[in-house]
């Protein structure tokens, strides 16, 4: 069984794209405001978005199934207000699963978080509970930039966030820190934006005290953890240098990264420096980078083939590929039973 | 002969700090307005501050010169006004040049710039050309983001950072793109804004045509340029489907990395993926990471050594311990051959 941890809904109809365009010129003149029963999406169209990218892809690749979670870059979570972001964010969280329900093999579901620059974390823990015990989500997204590229909520760290960490440990499902769209424009979205949140989640536990406080909260880092691999002694030294303990312990029981790294040598490096245990087999296609890489010939997010061709033993591809998502991830086996 | 082209004044007499924090006092209380006279640092200050520190690492981990440049963090572009700032770059510029007064064989100099958010960058050109053209220096540090995380300047790749490389262009020098301290909580200094800003500097320039329109300008990207080497994949696969010329093209003739990479997995990445003749020597000691590695017995920032045991030709060594810091710094050579 291969299970990719990293696909986002990035193919959605259209449909869905002329309702957010909607809701964004309903914030200037609410006349245009669209109402949400406007939004008929019909089953094919469904099918029809994902038969041709991610289920194609799953096919031609050789995964099975894919944690699937609403688009990251239109998350948006500065455009509007709290209540702007709870409608985006249930729409497309029931769109989720209504792809979840055609395709209960291959799908399963992460939420949105119906963040808002300003606003207590605490308000999206309603939607997590409703994802998870109502629609069968298994984890959610969390924005630690809700603000967009401005940065302007406090670190993960700080007790802000203490009530959806909470909510997360209670419902034992793990929440990936993922970053949306960026309204700096210093930065490019998902060429840095993605990146630099990654690497400064992960200094932010360095500097903190997090898993002593949640000691069972499980948060992945996407997109290979960001600069962390590659920078592993500076991250050692910096944690060394500043008295706190050892990564293994300070950080590494609780934090895992995927592998969206889009390079044999980046792969190589993320396995050769982090625990077998911490890595989930990623992709996040179809996403933030869709040609085909001249120097191999083959797609650059298809990073199957990169595991696969790594030096890693069977068993540890295994529970890359599989039996690391089953620990983080308490809730997937029990919706894998029950699509058969 | 072995440069090492990433050196900052970390160890500057604490007098110098004195000074600093009555500046910032003053900013309050005028009255606290300290004299530039007041700050006397004598030449035998400056030999200890350094004998015990870079010269004895020098000598220990078989370096010879330092392309030495005033503390990053401690730029602090944030505070104050542009006034504050040209007051603290000349000092610190000033303070630079008597070190390699002192030792000039030992060290060539960089400066800070008096950079402040707001303030148009042309106004740095005349630091800049002071140091260059009266103090002997061979390259200048440029921060991207002088708000000290908040990000509030335009790109680097935008016109208006352009009539300070018109001035680097004329005078024939390089800068390296260097953040100072960040005065976002988010972002711990070394850890995280560093790391990010040498990754958003990348995406910049594959976004922009910089290097179009300044066809000889030259800019290091330190800290072995961000998470870029690790994600190399990923920017190829982004410049391809933005419809760049390929990287190779685009801005690897005019941008170099350095090796501030502290462990061995991460500087055999770096040497497989970026090519020979965009690396630049550097270890940033004494810096970010004062430690040792426990795993080796030495030095996090004794980059030196993973150079040494990479697989790279003797040839190629050479070329990223010396020969490519000619071509990026092209008054290195005369500096070195003034210091006999």
């Amino acid at each position: 069984m291969i299970i990719d941890c990293h696909g986002h809904y990035t193919t959605a109809p259209a449909d869905l794209t002329t309702f957010r365009e909607a809701q964004i010129a309903a914030l200037k003149d609410p006349a245009q405001t669209p109402s949400r029963a406007s939004l008929r999406i019909g089953d094919d169209q469904i099918r029809d978005s994902l038969e041709k990218a991610q289920l194609k892809l799953q096919r031609e690749r050789g995964s099975d199934v894919t944690i699937f979670s609403p688009r990251a870059s239109t998350m948006a979570h500065h455009i509007g207000t709290e209540a702007t972001s709870l409608e985006w964010s249930q729409i497309n969280n029931d769109l989720i699963a209504r792809v979840v329900g055609l395709y209960p093999k291959n799908f399963v579901g992460v939420c949105m978080l119906p963040q808002s620059p300003g606003v207590a974390p605490a308000n999206s823990a309603r939607e997590l509970e409703r994802c998870v015990e109502e629609l069968g989500f298994i984890g959610a997204n969390l924005n630690p930039d809700p603000s967009g590229g401005h940065w302007t909520s406090p670190p993960l760290t700080d007790r802000h966030w203490y009530p959806l960490y909470e909510k997360l440990v209670e419902l034992d499902v793990p929440a990936m820190v993922h970053v949306s769209s960026s309204c700096n424009p210093n930065f490019h979205a998902t060429g840095a934006h993605y990146i630099n949140a990654d690497t400064t989640a992960f200094m932010q536990f360095i500097q903190g005290d997090l898993f002593k406080d949640f000691p069972t909260l499980r948060l992945i880092i996407p997109h290979g953890g960001g600069a962390v691999p590659y920078h592993w002694g500076r991250y050692r030294g910096l944690a060394q240098d500043m008295k706190r303990p050892p990564l293994a312990e300070h950080v590494m029981k609780n934090v895992y990264f995927d592998t969206c790294v889009y390079h044999q040598p980046g792969i190589d490096l993320l396995l050769k420096v982090i625990a077998v245990e911490n890595i989930l087999f990623g992709s996040e296609m179809v996403g933030a980078v869709r040609g085909i890489d001249p120097t191999t010939g083959q797609y650059y997010d298809d990073t199957k083939r990169y595991i696969d061709s790594s030096a890693l033993s069977a068993q540890d591809k295994t529970r890359i590929f599989e039996t690391n998502a089953y620990r983080v991830y308490p809730r997937l086996k029990a919706r894998l039973a029950a699509a058969g």
